[in-house]
């Protein structure tokens, strides 16, 4: 199999990533609800866990690292737990519908929501924003990089904006964490949703949200947190507040390998394999006609995300091909982001997708493109 | 180690459940997020873990079993999404905080709330509920069995109840999924919130709701569903509808296994032997001067959950001693439910607590009353 779904999950996971899961799926208690040694060892691990993604994201406190299913969880949390009736936010049209849904509820109940446009190369102009900035603007959620187009957003210039406003500025890394140097200082981030079986290389039912020291968000969920447990409100303790009920411990044990095994690699090492490696699919798929690549122009405003569409053939169709007579696995459709597509103009027809990973090689990419060849001269 | 938290977490898993997790951590993609091979096989292990469980708990259609990452999150998703401003819930004093947390921020939302107490035993007069029937009363929400006392709750007379005032059912069988016999049907829950890592002998991470159909839920998260994906509303498709972003894969396929090793040995079997070791350990705990064992008198009327406290001593020390001393996991404080402590009289003390799963052994239950009884003569 060659693997170009890494855009909706990496594949493989590092060799320790499965090892850590086995041994805490065989070895662990319930972190934080109990003092027996299995469960103060499951604490210890998740502890752990969270003071890897800190010092990988220049988060100061670890504490404020909160584990939850899935980047959704983590900008939903974000999203409801800040904004209330009146608030203004403003997001873009490149958004994942992991933001663009829960923004859609949320006007429902009285937010007030802008959505500024990307070009067709699904960049978004930080001026743009500043633009739409008005007196009830509470937050600015905008994704790191599209996982249509690949696009990469000045979130440093956004955040730059976010900090003169005084705006909460909410940052969507599924694309980008572990590929992409992340500093949450930096950045000025306050809330970063990630996930954590993507570019941190840990399985999937993982990810996560920084919560900014200062920042107060109304819990999604409220149960058992192992603290406080006399009170029948929600504990405001972090990160128990944000944290209800048992948590994925082996998930999260595999997901600290994940990030020790990007940190040993480094971010940077990452990036530049999988620059080289986009470069290689954009340069062979824009050598044959009929195929169409999307996203920007210049490699560095992009990660390894690479959407085309085929002139006469169904994107679906061409995705089946790809699996059934090259075993090549790749994603068709619209890849959960309507409104990127209207931006782009492939809403009805949906794009193929490359999602490139650490794992894959020049030779997969030069199989790949040989690939899109042969199907659109057999015309299958 | 002789584990008796099984009540947080049971330990151990049978072996088909590590062998499938890592099976699937290690060859699979994200289920309906793309058609090639590895996502279709992630797809099929995720529908066959539906059925299991759809199955077992004699429910019709396995596309209303909908995963979440814990029961605290189910029970969330089951309260947020019913109750509304002006509604009446009733509840008991034996609520687990996964309840009572949720519904005091409902409270704070004009949900209306009425705490049926539990008697010294923990046991729920089903008299009570009809009695707290208002006309504004939409949900009677209650656990099947309590984490504190282990005592099992009326469940069909109170579905009765809820089919006769036309009630909408939520069922909490954090302590009784696998363990006692669940039938949807039979019981007319509407709602019944269960967590993957206990009695079904999954892992942690795993958890699920069943929504009867015709109950429709406010989704507490939108997101990607992978369905219609054109949309930046939530679609109203199930379960998607109540399960954005990607799953717990490798955690699900661990379940489905789980779920199958319970229904190999009979949820019959499991609760016989259940009730064997739970009856042998409250024998040998009545024993032991100043040990108090709290709960129903009758075994039948009790799970495998047994507190106590010790005269003169501190739960958590008795605890920790058994750990270190012993190599015996058990668990003390207030098992995240300080109404049920409130009900039985120990919100001060708590209590240890015994928490007995299919794998423990007579031996083992001989030697926790053993050493209990060390603990005390040595007064350590």
């Amino acid at each position: 199999m060659i693997y170009f779904d890494n855009a909706a999950t990496t594949w493989p996971k590092p060799e320790e990533v499965y090892l850590e899961v086995d041994r805490m799926l065989r070895n662990c208690g319930n972190p934080g609800r109990g003092g027996h040694r299995m469960a103060l060892e499951a604490s210890r691990v998740i502890f752990e866990a969270r003071q890897e993604i800190a010092s990988l994201f220049n988060i100061k406190d670890p504490m404020r690292v909160v584990f939850t299913l899935n980047t959704t969880e983590a900008l939903n949390i974000a999203l409801k737990g800040v904004l209330k009736e009146g608030d203004h936010v403003i997001t873009s049209s490149m958004e994942h519908n992991s933001v663009a849904r829960p923004l859609s509820r949320l006007k429902e109940q009285g937010v007030e929501v802008t959505i500024v446009k990307g070009s067709e190369e699904g960049k978004i102009d930080p001026e743009d924003i500043k633009r739409a900035v008005k007196k009830n603007t509470k937050m600015i959620a905008i994704t790191h990089a599209s996982n249509v187009t690949g696009t990469i957003m000045p979130i440093e210039e956004i955040g730059n904006i976010a900090r003169e406003m005084n705006l909460i500025f909410l940052v969507d890394a599924a694309q980008t964490a572990g590929v992409l140097p992340i500093d949450v200082e930096k950045y000025n981030i306050s809330l970063l949703a990630f996930p954590g079986h993507k570019g941190l290389y840990g399985p999937q039912g993982t990810g996560g949200l920084y919560v900014k020291e200062g920042i107060e968000l109304v819990p999604l969920k409220e149960g058992g947190t192992g603290s406080r447990s006399e009170l029948t409100l929600q504990p405001d303790l972090m990160p128990d507040k944000l944290e209800s009920g048992t948590l994925n411990t082996p998930g999260i044990a595999g997901l600290k390998e994940g990030v020790k095994f990007v940190k040993k690699v480094g971010v940077n090492s990452i990036r530049e394999r999988e620059v080289k490696l986009t470069e290689l699919l954009i340069e062979g798929l824009r050598e044959i006609k009929k195929v169409r690549v999307y996203g920007p122009q210049k490699i560095e405003d992009r990660v390894g995300v690479v959407s085309i569409t085929v002139e006469g053939m169904d994107v679906g169709e061409v995705s089946h091909i790809l699996d059934r007579e090259f075993d090549i696995a790749t994603r068709a459709g619209l890849h959960c982001a309507p409104l990127a597509h209207s931006t782009i103009g492939t809403l009805k027809s949906g794009t193929l997708r490359f999602g490139i990973g650490y794992f894959n090689t020049e030779e997969e990419i030069i199989k790949a493109v040989e690939a899109i060849e042969t199907i659109i001269q057999k015309n299958f």
